[in-house]
């Protein structure tokens, strides 16, 4: 069985990641640490489903905590796609230098995006956790904290709305509130996507989903009060001295939008209904819909409360869109082996009709991973003469899409991590 | 079994009804006209589960079709309520005079409750038809349009946002697009109620319920999709000339509110719970949760978008709650003796938590309804000197909620209904 998964492991780092994975691989093997040993290092282990554990993440070479000697990462995707002449990229790592391109120097390779993300996690988390207090009746609140300030969450719906309207100039407390409004809305979309009736995901970020800890019925209530919450949320806490109600009620109907049935609960529909055929215009549609909308109404809205024109929330639309997708063909990919491994619904995303690989092979997917990082670059090449460094998160978002450089995490669990470490070595030092 | 069903209507229409009821019943049995003659008649019956047809509707002998010679109707329930000193009532029957009570004299006796709520219907059902076109991809607007254009809907939250925006003075025109979403987020609520998760109800207003026909997960997603759909009814459909932005932000937060955990989704849950035992405050709470709030909220958004001062807007809060509440404690009452008769579940409206006489027995929830009836109408006094006439759809709801003087129908249905039956006594005629 081990020796499978390590096969399997090996055949789509190669395929993905080589020759870094292939290399990691190789040394694993060769000195045949268990996987038992490695895995619960993960973030991406069950801790209620002790036989998901055998199933080997990737994530755990990726993640900064990973003890391994380190290795300069240009794996097969990231030079695969990193010859596109973009002028800009980031450093994906806060704590190693990544050899610039040859054929590309980067101009600003001192952007941090991971010190850029994680600086903002515990402030939306806190702001999340005092926007859903306790209270009568307890076990509706429960359950919407229990997915809303959930470990594993990456913020990257808050993230991208801060980061447009940071952009275009407005002030971050403008878009903070709806930037917490975003992760309400995905995380109640993440709620019901799960549901048997759905998806059938017993797991969400390899903790238990919703329903599994509070039932269906209150998890089906807790997303309905989650996306109202998320209205209430932007129109009592936006700034009214710096954002114009009209401003407002725009990011309202942009998040509606979004949501209904132009948007999300469009895209679960077709996502679960008998497969509708291979041709790529549905699955992308599918994936447009269900993942490209999010990404989009985020940065469209950041640019609504910074007060961007028409023509710059137009390309932030369409560079929202492209990205979204983008990062879920790549998760496509990524997942497309773990979908041989586990069983389907294990990993929280069942996509019958929204899988690229599956519906185009793995050659095409990899082709749309190109073309997608090209768009998505491409429309906001418009905000760096106006804009200039302001416009690398957008960029870096753009290459963390395909690159997956870092594990998101607050800094505050970050800091707890590194607490409890010290404390752990404290106490091996003094027993 | 027929005998039984007779004998149990009897015992409540003598409570209830007596003695119009009773004589109805007595008629009944006396001339021996069987259950299968009268019913398909009723609304209220199951075109598919002809099962059902054997439940015996108290709503047949409402309706205003129904060709038994005319009676005057001051029932047990009307003569007991009627004596509280409430200077004006309604006259509910636009084809037939109710007496006046002797010890209260109609002040505006005048004014047609049923011609005012049924003249609006074909509006706001035109309104919903347009604003729910079906588009790609179609199963999920049909699935939204099956049951926002329900035959059997009463669109009273409409009917009462319209009302008191009116009453203060607010053009029609301000509401129309608000009391269509409220009509979206009604569907929305009762489509997700019905869910197996929920109260499992095969059956909405005597047709089968959206999950029936599209199956659970889509309808899940049509009820996901019509909420954030009214948010973006009303944004773009309120007249900006008239309706200044902040006003359509309060009307949004009112509808989130309601919707949310502090409105709805928590009434749904606190009735799907466990039972909490028999206490008033429990079921009060779950009624007021789950019912109160959306005559509330409807009552409020029409009074903010006609202009209502501070004071109007507490007032129409209050006597929203109020009303709401009284008309799901006379459908108890009057739904009582049909759990009896049907299992659980299927007469679209099941209550483990929610059910007053249960709870607190028959004789209690009467008194209830009388406490409500008189602080519902309290209420609206202040209105009275300021508005005039205006008031008088208000004071004429609080009456319908405990009387059910007529069937809510659409001119156009009506009309059709009317057309067939000319029809048929034409071909009668001819033939």
């Amino acid at each position: 069985m081990e020796s499978n998964s390590y096969q399997r492991e090996r055949e789509i780092a190669m395929y993905l990641y080589c020759p870094f994975f292939g290399r990691v691989l190789a040394f694993l093997q060769r000195v045949q640490i268990s996987c038992d040993v490695l895995l619960p290092r993960s973030r991406s282990l069950a801790p209620l489903y002790p036989n998901e554990a055998m199933a080997f993440s990737a994530t755990v070479f990726l993640s900064p905590k990973f003890s391994l000697p380190k290795v300069s990462p240009p794996s097969y995707l990231i030079s695969k796609f990193r010859h596109s002449s973009f002028p800009i990229r980031c450093d994906f790592s806060s704590d190693g230098t990544v050899p610039p391109s040859p054929s590309q120097p980067p101009l600003h390779s001192s952007f941090d995006l991971r010190a850029y993300w994680t600086s903002m996690i515990s402030q939306i988390e806190a702001d999340l956790d005092a926007a859903i207090p306790v209270a009568y009746p307890d076990q509706i609140y429960e359950a919407m904290r229990y997915s809303v300030l959930a470990d594993g969450a990456k913020r990257a719906a808050p993230i991208m709305c801060i980061a447009t309207c940071e952009l275009v100039g407005g002030d971050r407390s403008t878009s903070f509130p709806t930037a917490c409004a975003l992760e309400m809305i995905h995380s109640a979309s993440l709620i019901h996507d799960d549901l048997p009736c759905m998806d059938a995901a017993p797991l969400r970020r390899a903790y238990p989903s919703n329903h599994t800890v509070f039932g269906i019925g209150l998890a089906l209530l807790a997303g309905d009060a989650l996306f109202p919450l998320a209205f209430r949320h932007i129109v009592g806490r936006t700034p009214n001295s710096l954002v114009p109600p009209e401003a407002v009620l725009r990011v309202i109907v942009e998040i509606a939008r979004t949501v209904g049935s132009t948007g999300m609960a469009a895209g679960q529909m077709l996502d679960i209904l008998p497969a509708v055929g291979n041709e790529q215009t549905d699955v992308m549609t599918v994936l447009e819909k269900k993942f490209g909308k999010m990404a989009e109404c985020s940065a469209v809205c950041g640019g609504l409360l910074g007060g961007a024109g028409k023509v710059e929330i137009e390309a932030l639309k369409r560079y929202g869109k492209a990205l979204g997708v983008l990062y879920e063909v790549v998760d496509d990919i990524l997942l497309e082996e773990k979908r041989g491994i586990w069983s389907n619904g294990q990993s929280g995303k069942m996509r019958s009709n929204a899988s690229v690989v599956m519906a185009l092979g793995m050659e095409r997917a990899m082709e749309i991973v190109g073309e997608l990082k090209e768009k998505a670059k491409n429309e906001i090449n418009v905000f760096g003469d106006k804009y200039g460094d302001r416009v690398l998160p957008l960029y870096s978002f753009v290459d963390y899409a395909v690159e997956r450089g870092f594990v998101v995490e607050s800094t505050r669990k970050a800091a707890a991590a590194a607490t409890a470490t010290t404390t752990e070595n404290c106490n091996s030092g003094s027993s």
